[in-house]
């Protein structure tokens, strides 16, 4: 797709950064900044991931989630292999640039209902860790999708 | 405040950390593991930051948040100066246990009502960034507190 990337301003000061109006991320020393995206109507965490400048250029141009998968060291569009494509509903970004919120719509899937784990969840933060005992339990009960069949090989 | 800490059980396989029972958690190479903070009424992100393994002990034991302060490499008692106290309704952890989502409800500060970004916001995230264009966007309008009245010098 040939879309002209958005510009990012140089990072001069922390008045600029944080309460100025210039687009100024800051990319940690692998090049990448930190990024966590919920369902817009649930406000449900779905994933947290990481971008780099090109995936940020694109979602912002695109309106789709791109990430940066650092296992396999790829530029990652969500959904090109499962058609779980994320729909972002707004960008947000916070006080020092280091970190982006995505709210986004989940499509549903090829083979599927919306969701965003690969391992077959809704959100890839399905377990929770209890108060006090730190006792780990399954907040989502069943897989929403089987990903041998979603993703094949394609893991 | 004296707690019995919360045993983490050695990483072993992809099947035990994603599917099985372990609190497991992955530190990086700094001893680090991101999180992510909402409210848990409204869904709202309120901040992205870090704890080590002290400070997600400390959570799980007391049920309030406690961070790693990387800029200032320090445990932090989220509002042990300011009286903005996270206190933690569910803590949530992802497929391969390298990101933590904490699900808060804010205290008001000891001069203001309840908020969670040191400059002054609701949220940290209080800038959109405009689709397709990258334009930034103020989504919150107004800050709830004067960080001056709250910090002091304490910033």
């Amino acid at each position: 797709m040939s879309v002209a990337p958005v510009k990012f301003q140089a990072r001069k000061t922390i008045e600029q950064v944080e309460e100025g109006n210039d687009l100024a991320p800051k990319f940690d020393d692998r090049g990448l900044i930190t990024v966590v995206t919920t369902d817009a109507d649930s406000g449900e965490v779905l994933m947290q991931g990481y971008m780099n400048a090109e995936a940020l250029q694109l979602t912002i141009a695109t309106g789709e989630a791109h990430y940066w998968s650092r296992s396999r060291q790829v530029l990652w569009h969500k959904g090109a292999t499962s058609g779980l494509v994320q729909r972002v509903i707004e960008i947000r970004i916070d006080d020092d640039q280091d970190a982006v919120w995505l709210r986004v719509a989940v499509a549903a899937g090829t083979h599927c209902e919306p969701a965003s784990c690969h391992v077959g969840y809704h959100s890839c933060f399905y377990r929770t860790v209890e108060l006090k005992t730190g006792k780990i339990i399954y907040a989502e009960k069943e897989k929403t999708f089987d990903p041998e069949v979603v993703y094949g090989n394609a893991l």
